[in-house]
């Protein structure tokens, strides 16, 4: 389930029958930073519980849900424009636990009777995002009180099933990277093939053979050679490439 | 949107508040059969309107939405065990017409008020299998008179976004053949990797490389060499392989 990060005014006017929002249905973002061989994830933090969650969403009932995905991003990291892509629905009887949220709703205040939309059972959608995590402005919904970036690799206990949902989104970004240019937001305009590795690695944790790195990349036609990098030394300049722009 | 499949008895029992059920989420099913190197998706035919449609489901409030998916499948084609994946979540507000189920309705006797929860708009969770068409035993839900198969390269007009649908399940399938095994509940047992080459070029509907295909099947750590296929020529005989058991 989730929590409110779509819903920027005060908890307390959180309507709680859910009016105007789509029943039952909710978004997870997991947000992956990335910046200098650096992997992050967004985490919101509820103090009153000692509980960290994924930023999440609601879909109004006149919205697109992938356009209420993409405004719980800028929402939450004042980013715009960013590759972002559903992987997964989690929908099991069993990620429904109202207790999290009871918690999180009496710290701020609310009793949320038995009927409170909230506690009732939410079917999410997952959704990731790759991003320069310098350029984010990360801010935390109505009902957390930090919104900061975690160490993928030391993550604090994540509420309901949302330590699955990072899983399973990493496991998606890694299986697509081989396909798509996922990191046309992460590089500068032109780079060069060892910067594309550098990303790589990093993303998938592993070091890559050079070579068969490079000819797998240019077998993918996403990539334009555009020019040599001036490094000084002609004979030893790497080339620089970019996406192609119906690639993106 | 969707069409009541797994409502199996008479429509008229069909309850306009949507008891039961997880309300405005619904699953679309993209079944696609494969026999003797051809391909087929099967439709759901409603009489009265000249519309077919792809088979979907509802979700019942006790029920995972991925066991929802499977009841479905095998309410409409009797086959259990298979294969069947998630591809996308539809959820354009643009999905929401009324009209083609307001029409079906009223063909089958029910004259549906606005609030009709089959009339609001639904998000759908697109789901596809890949099934030996020869195993099915194609049935119809309450609502539809026929449910057949199709060819894939001439398909009659689908109701809302079905084509989109189709297509997009096609793309899902034809990016997963190179990295799982799709094809397990396809072959025998034990294949020759010609066999197995077949049952891709017939979903990608081209010819492949047969030593640059083999290659790649064998590099993904998917498959077992078993023996040698007895031919009476020892030495034209092919490889048989089977899938690793914890790869399915």
């Amino acid at each position: 389930m989730t929590v409110l990060s779509d819903i920027t005014n005060s908890p307390g006017s959180v309507d709680p029958s859910g009016a105007g929002y789509l029943p039952g249905l909710a978004i997870d973002l997991v947000i992956l930073g990335f910046h200098h061989s650096q992997l992050k994830v967004l985490l919101l933090e509820y103090e009153n519980t000692g509980l960290f969650a994924l930023p999440a969403g609601f879909i109004q009932k006149k919205e697109d849900l992938n356009a209420a995905a993409h405004r719980a991003l800028t929402e939450r990291t004042g980013l715009q424009g960013i590759f972002l892509e559903q992987f997964y629905v989690f929908g099991d009887r069993s990620r429904h636990d109202p207790s999290p949220l009871k918690a999180i709703l009496k710290g701020k205040g609310i009793s949320p009777s038995k009927r409170h939309w909230l506690l009732g059972r939410f079917v999410s959608v997952g959704f990731y995002a790759l991003v320069d995590f310098t350029k984010a402005v990360p801010n935390p919904d109505a009902l957390s009180d930090r919104c900061e970036w975690h160490d993928l690799a030391n993550l604090p206990p994540l509420m309901l099933d949302h330590e699955t949902m990072v899983q399973k989104a990493l496991d998606t970004l890694r299986a697509a990277m081989d396909r798509k240019p996922i990191g046309f937001n992460l590089l500068p305009e032109t780079f060069t093939m060892g910067e594309l590795q550098t990303l790589h690695e990093t993303i998938l944790n592993q070091k890559l053979n050079r070579s068969s790195f490079q000819r797998r990349m240019l077998s993918l036609n996403i990539l334009e050679r555009v020019d040599k990098k001036w490094t000084g030394r002609a004979h030893k300049a790497p080339y620089l490439y970019r996406f192609l722009q119906d690639k993106k």
